[in-house]
């Protein structure tokens, strides 16, 4: 068929596969979720449209959709909790829909998660404010559009590792988001990991992978 | 003066700052080197050239040059040890100084290394015959130039954080390290976080970070 | 006229022209088809939209659509049975439309095609369980976007030539493509070329060149 | 000639031509500076290597060589004092050859300067600690180089315009200086212009312009 | 909340926060604009589209709408006159938008505005025959796409600063304004600042910084 | 007003002002048409979308439209015939609305025009067998997109100027006419100048300044 | 150890490893080549510098230099005659050491070579007297800087495989070898697969894969 | 052999082949000027370096060297006068060696040539009091660095066509000539035309090819 579901990647690697959906038909999307349903995992589609959430609620009716967040959900298993909790924090409230990707995605995984939004480094005394909440986090990921200069900013302030999320925010020489990217990747803090332009979803998953016991 | 060396960053951050040589003198290394020493931290000066090195040698013979890596190194106190260990992964002979600069950076911060050299998806035989000791790393350095394949590949082994580093190996349509570090930007695993090319370090401080007990 | 169809091509090549539809009027695509149908040899028309496969069908209703591969045919002919078998294998469910015109393309040009779908790097198993199919074939054409790995993998598993085949899927970071194509075109294993970007026609064409008895 | 020098320059501009040394042989440049010398006006030459430097002394033995801003200045006039204060900030070590570049131009166009170094993002208590400094200024010069954060961070702080200058400092996704020049284009402090990378004698000149009584 | 409204601003930086309208829903940007409305400053909302055009006007029916300028302002104070006038030149008709954009803020911000539009270089005494306009001007703001000349033409005539404006008006290799942005920072005149492409706003906010008494 | 139509053009260089219609309102552009014609020159509308169009017929019915070249033009006067003749190539169907833009702007502007269409090379007898037509023109236009190697084969053809049109035909690593602008600045060929991406009104505008009696 | 020599590859792709010497210390390569010579193999190694070559010729004094490739071979074993041919064409002369990269890979592979030098689609007649040599092949190596059209025109006259190689012959816009690179990738002959810039071993490793019986 | 110099270009294109230095070794430039010497036509060797000078005079000593031009000409025939005139015109001295490449190829192709040097439009009255030598000639190269402004104000003052040069002066975003490249293709005068970063030799070329009676 068109899709081979890795149905051993929990084993191989603690979690479920997760479905996503851009260039794929509503059909193929709605057939992966059923089949990773049907397995009895918890289930997450990515960057579906509003057509394949439709699709998905229509396959499963238990499906719950994230508007913002270009998600849906299904939870089928509570997971053992795990010790941290991981801070989201993001620059102006434009880039709040990848924020709302890694809360969905970082919830799903068994994450405690503490959003801090639109605390963009034009006005540092928003960020020093919430000073308490970056330091209650165990890892931290930072959205930020056009300059994408909070990273560098928090990471300077915690001890814990920093994922560093460039969005697509801006316009002119933000080049769909380069600007922001090469900036974090180029950052002077030492504690700071990037991930794609607008990669909500594998900030999380990185994110949880460090939020646990040894 | 020319330097503003931020003693207060152990107490923010738990780790003292590192010295960058590259656009400084080989005066303006040596003092920084002199006046980290004198705090009493571990000190780590890296990207330093044969004149960079000797001129810390001069200024502070208890250094030690690290030359692969182009580091030079200090230690004056033991860190406690940390509980899990740290597998650095590297694709080809030619990745071996930056692999060498994320082991000695890690060395230094308190972890235990494994490093497993030459290992390219070309011929995987030689990776996967290492399966075993990516299982026992707790978090995971990958630096390939190229096409930058490797951290998709090993991502998809196992269940730890991946942390990939581009080289700067390659010619022609690799614009020194461009090829690859895109590659690990879109990496379809999504365990996967990025940092700058030829960054060892970055790579070797971010996954000290996220090995410790909660 | 708008049009110097080349009639003389299957002379000189062995293949009759291929008509490529984008920037095209409806009306000028259907008059080159039925030129080229004229003269008796097997058609092709790729990146044909709605209103050109429909126009098309309009001029010559023998013609076939694949709706999957944007493509109209038109076999006139059985070829001469070809030799070997092209294996096509692509990354991720979203690269099939790639696929599908390099299969509709082969299978016209007179190949037996095999077409292994999501078989990504991120789970190595699903590959490697299909090695047998990999194995069998004369020449592997191998299509992926985000940072198009498979080629590398593939390649450092078999024989035979591997022509890859950058894709236009995934997002940000991969600019439409070119994280994969730069990938593909620094791959340490050396029995690879590549094609243009979503170009799965012209790794089909170049294929089938090399499925050949001498 | 090989030049028109701009004699007419400070009646239209009220200020008299700069020698841009790159790419002009020793003898050009020291023909052009006597030239602007003899014209009786303050004489500026800038990214003068050692034998641009030598060639200008030799012709003219009242000139003024300054080592690290790469550049020579001869003072024939005092200019009337103006009115406030030119802040130049640096974020590194490395980038001091730029601020030192912008403090020769500003001294020499009579302005009063002011420089803070070493005060990077990734250590914001040390900007903190200069809050004042950067208050008294009214214009601030900011370089930085890597992912070029500190002009959003300065800019959110003070009421006065901000030139940023991007400078080469960096390795990897850099790209010379591009990385921090994007950063400070999309910066999210509205009180910022840019100029080229490394170009610490624009910054100067258009903050000198902007020192003026009314 | 989803928006932390610099409400602090006006006094750190003497100016209060702007609402940047992209990516944000209608119901944000009317609840910011509300906020920022109730606290008594000026308001000004830029890039916003129709509908969120119309959300602010239902929100707030005293606030003006600039069609061209695609702003929305509302003028609740009457600042203090600034000492000089900012003259906005443009290079053609096409740039008039970025150029109006430009002018609602710095009217908004209290400063005299003299628009020059459509002389462009190809037409130089166009240029000319406003000379006196442009020497009127105590700061300048030149807008320009396609090659972005005019900076540097307009910067050589005056001894005011210059803040340029790369807009995205051309095609081809204009690369959305990535032309007429490099060429403005290359400029040979050394009076030149630059914003981001298209940032009318930006320009506008530093001339007005510059346009003021000491 | 939004225009300063530039009349002293004719005078200066010999030809009227050209209407470039992308990014101008309807009403511009039917307005300075206007203007334009009331001065008595031939007048000529660019890149003149279907509500230009109609706008320029509705506010001037002599009008003449032009669809495939996205022109209107309005013939006032009989220009002098001049002496040679104007050459304008195509590589392919797809490229021929550039090539209509360039012959609807050299005839407006007196010159014989002969235009080859669909002879690109990878059929090189279709060009071969058109050699006496090459021969015949005093200066050639070549417009080509994807590798646009076409300019290169004509320029070692013939002893006259080409002027190459990179057009924007092609897909994926084509970037938008970027591969073949760059393949015809470096061509091997040496007659040959470039125009930008699609630019046939300026190729045209070029070639008919050449095509002159001394 | 800093190498784990694949000597498995023989028997998984019919090859031995190749030793690409860049970024190497001699000792390393010469290493490698002993361990390769030891296991019985024909040994090449490629971008080998001057000091390489001495290295591994005092290593291994059988060992063939081949300057102008850059290369180092060890034959020890006679391979199987291959059926067919393969051409190697270059477009100047400057393009030779790529072109001899391949020649000395492909006869070391078993091949039979014809190489046809300087062909530049600048003087055709050049390319068109040597077409018989051209049908000959059954696979054709078509190498070409600047603009990087002769793979197009080559691929237009034959009905074999073309596999192009971009070389760094040029200057300027070349980019290094990116305009040559994106002719190829872009190519309407459809029989064209491309390696990476200056690749010449690339090359030649795919066309031996084509060139053997079923 | 290595080289098959085009001796039939001059009948096909009336102008002898030309040697291009770069990548070739001495010995190949040497062979190849003596051959072409030989078959009685003028020769010209462009980016000859030091080297590369000194093995042509060994070969042919009635060579003559210009060391600014990086050229090597040897002159064996009177062409017939050419009916106008080609002016050069550089920006600043530093294009002087791009323009004096310019001058010695239009010199030995038989053009009468004024050359204007240092006119950068950063002080337009420089250029503006050279109006009348520009308006002297029947075609004009115009060299420029840094933003490539000079084409466009030149192209706007004259009716005959213009060939742009963008050189690689510059720094910073400069990116080797990219800035001035982009900006002249971009130009918003209609008769410019552009060569290759640094081409002053194919921009002779041409304009040679239209100084010429009908
Ligand atoms: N939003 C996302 N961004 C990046 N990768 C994703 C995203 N959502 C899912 N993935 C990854 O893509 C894989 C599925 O790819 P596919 O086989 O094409 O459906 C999943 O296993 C995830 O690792
Ligand atoms: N999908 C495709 N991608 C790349 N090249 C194609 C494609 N389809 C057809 N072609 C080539 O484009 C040529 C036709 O170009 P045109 O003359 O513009 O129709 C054909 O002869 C093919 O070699
Ligand atoms: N370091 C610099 N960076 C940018 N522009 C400069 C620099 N130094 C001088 N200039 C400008 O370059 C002009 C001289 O250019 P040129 O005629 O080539 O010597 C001066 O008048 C300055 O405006
Ligand atoms: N400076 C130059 N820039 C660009 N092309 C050149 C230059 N000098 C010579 N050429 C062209 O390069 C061709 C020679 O290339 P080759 O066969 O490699 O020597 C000549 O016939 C010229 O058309
Ligand atoms: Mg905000
Ligand atoms: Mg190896
Ligand atoms: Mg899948
Ligand atoms: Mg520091
Ligand atoms: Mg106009
Ligand atoms: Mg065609
Ligand atoms: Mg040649
Ligand atoms: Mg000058």
């Amino acid at each position: 068929g068109f899709a081979k579901v890795d149905h051993h990647r929990p084993i191989r690697t603690g979690m479920p596969e997760v479905i996503y959906c851009e260039g794929k038909t509503t059909e193929q999307v709605a057939k992966i979720f059923n089949s990773l349903a049907a397995s009895g995992v918890n289930v997450l589609a990515t960057r579906a449209n509003a057509e394949h959430r439709q699709a998905i609620f229509a396959a499963e009716p238990r499906s719950v959709e994230h508007v913002a967040a270009r998600c849906v959900t299904l939870k089928q298993n509570d997971l053992a909790p795990r010790p941290g909790r991981i801070g989201i924090v993001c620059a102006g409230t434009s880039d709040l829909p990848v924020a709302e990707e890694a809360r969905v995605t970082a919830e799903l995984m068994g994450n405690q998660v503490d959003l801090v939004a639109d605390v963009g480094v034009a006005g540092l005394h928003r960020l020093l404010s919430q000073h308490h909440r970056l330091q209650e986090a165990s890892v931290l990921i930072v959205c930020a559009g056009m300059e994408g200069a909070l990273p560098s900013v928090v990471g300077g302030l915690v001890g814990v590792p920093v994922i560093a999320v460039p969005t697509s925010v801006g316009y002119g020489a933000s080049f769909g988001g380069l600007a922001a990217l090469l900036g974090m990747l180029n950052s002077c803090s030492p504690n700071i990991a990037v991930v794609n332009i607008d990669n909500g979803f594998g900030a999380a998953y990185v994110a949880t992978l460090m939020n646990r016991a040894y």
